[in-house]
């Protein structure tokens, strides 16, 4: 069974600008991961209709499957719903199904024309419910347009995951140790070299100015990461480290 | 005076594979906005040689300055230096004063073949100082290498930005209300459409069960901006919001 791919496109200038920390990203990858699903690229765009046009164009040929965060609210510069529908050379059209999910979470009279502009979808795409706020996001073929919001983001992707159909998951295992990653390099490459399958990252620190190391092991097959996992622990050993935050699938 | 425009590339498996938290692109965002460098794009790609030699040419066209972060330690899976050497068709040599940066920070003995595999750099290259840990970036052309750990990032960013020819700075204002975005839209989109020139961002948030919105407007020129705001302050005010945490430049 092999591993999908995802991409992620993260649309907003306040992203780019520092204004607003990323926060979508290290949730999607993870919870792709457990569905083997690998997230192999993703890219921070701008409020720009030309560009999440190209991007989306792109990623949907590139990969099994597309995230797109932000842009879908209701003032001018969310522009993700229109952009995508022009991506795909859809009609942007008002779904009944979205208008009556609104009508749900707001008071009679207090959905405004601009809310209602949250019920826009391209023709032909399938709705993703929102069970924080009402108004949905949407599918279109391989991609999925999400809420920029964290707690509305991930709400959505929750809901959407029974219509991903995974890989074998992806396993990993992990280690930290005090010693510094130059000690463990030579070492590292050779274990690496040994078995391609099991990727071996890794990761220095400084924690309490104490200079330390993650290393982690991922791949689908448990019992190569297992072997190679004893490799790293075997390698930390002879290089009198110690062995710290241990943990295997 | 125009503003020049730059690009990111966040290189390393762990920050889609969302284990670590990506936690420098704001940095450089707000950072490269103080000297008006405005940073249009950023993309996350995972340590493989060809999609960084990729990334790093069509970057490298495409923007003014460039930024790439993480894999230039001394492991097997840090293969940044000498794939931004292989996109500029250089070779990668060992640097003797990035030898000597390294010596100052290392014991004597110390210093093993692991290390100083993190003094190689594409030939003709510029070495960027690392005050912090001792191993340098490096600058070639209008790419600037750096570490991926943010401490030892921003140090380094810190030191290199005389070397970077900002435009305009970009000015900003924000505030926040009680109200919904909804509530806001049709205004925000006619203050906008009154001046293209005042970048108007709306960003809803949920706080303590409350919602409200945080209204920012950016651009180069200060007169407008304050223009701008207070249109939108006059806004919330005739929607029967509250302002909230106001801040103009």
């Amino acid at each position: 069974m092999d591993t999908k791919i995802a991409g992620a496109i993260i649309i907003g200038n306040e992203v780019l600008s520092g204004r607003t920390q990323e926060a979508n990203l290290a949730y999607i990858g993870q919870e792709l991961d457990k569905l083997g699903i690998k997230l192999t690229q993703a890219t921070v765009i701008p409020d720009i209709e030309t560009t999440i046009i190209d991007t989306v164009q792109i990623y949907s040929k590139e990969f099994d499957y597309v995230f797109t965060t932000g842009g879908i609210g209701p003032t001018h510069d969310d522009i993700t719903s229109g952009s995508v529908a022009k991506a795909f050379n859809k009609k942007l059209i008002r779904h009944p199904d979205a208008v009556i999910a609104m009508e749900r979470y707001y008071e009679p009279g207090q959905l405004t024309d601009a809310r209602l502009k949250m019920a826009d979808v391209p023709e032909d795409a399938e709705l993703l419910t929102n069970p924080v706020s009402g108004a949905p996001g949407f599918q279109l073929q391989n991609v999925f347009v999400l809420a920029g919001v964290p707690n509305i983001m991930r709400a959505m992707f929750d809901l959407l995951v029974p219509r991903l159909i995974g890989g074998a998951p992806i396993l990993s295992a992990s280690v930290s140790t005090n010693l510094g990653e130059s000690q463990l390099a030579d070492g590292l490459g050779k274990i690496q070299a040994k078995n391609v399958n099991v990727d071996i990252g890794s990761y220095p620190y400084f924690k309490k100015g104490k200079l330390g190391v993650n290393l982690v092991l991922r791949s689908t097959d448990r019992e190569q990461v297992k072997q190679q996992f004893d490799l790293v622990k075997q390698l930390i050993s002879d290089c009198g480290g110690i062995i710290q935050d241990e943990f295997e699938p």
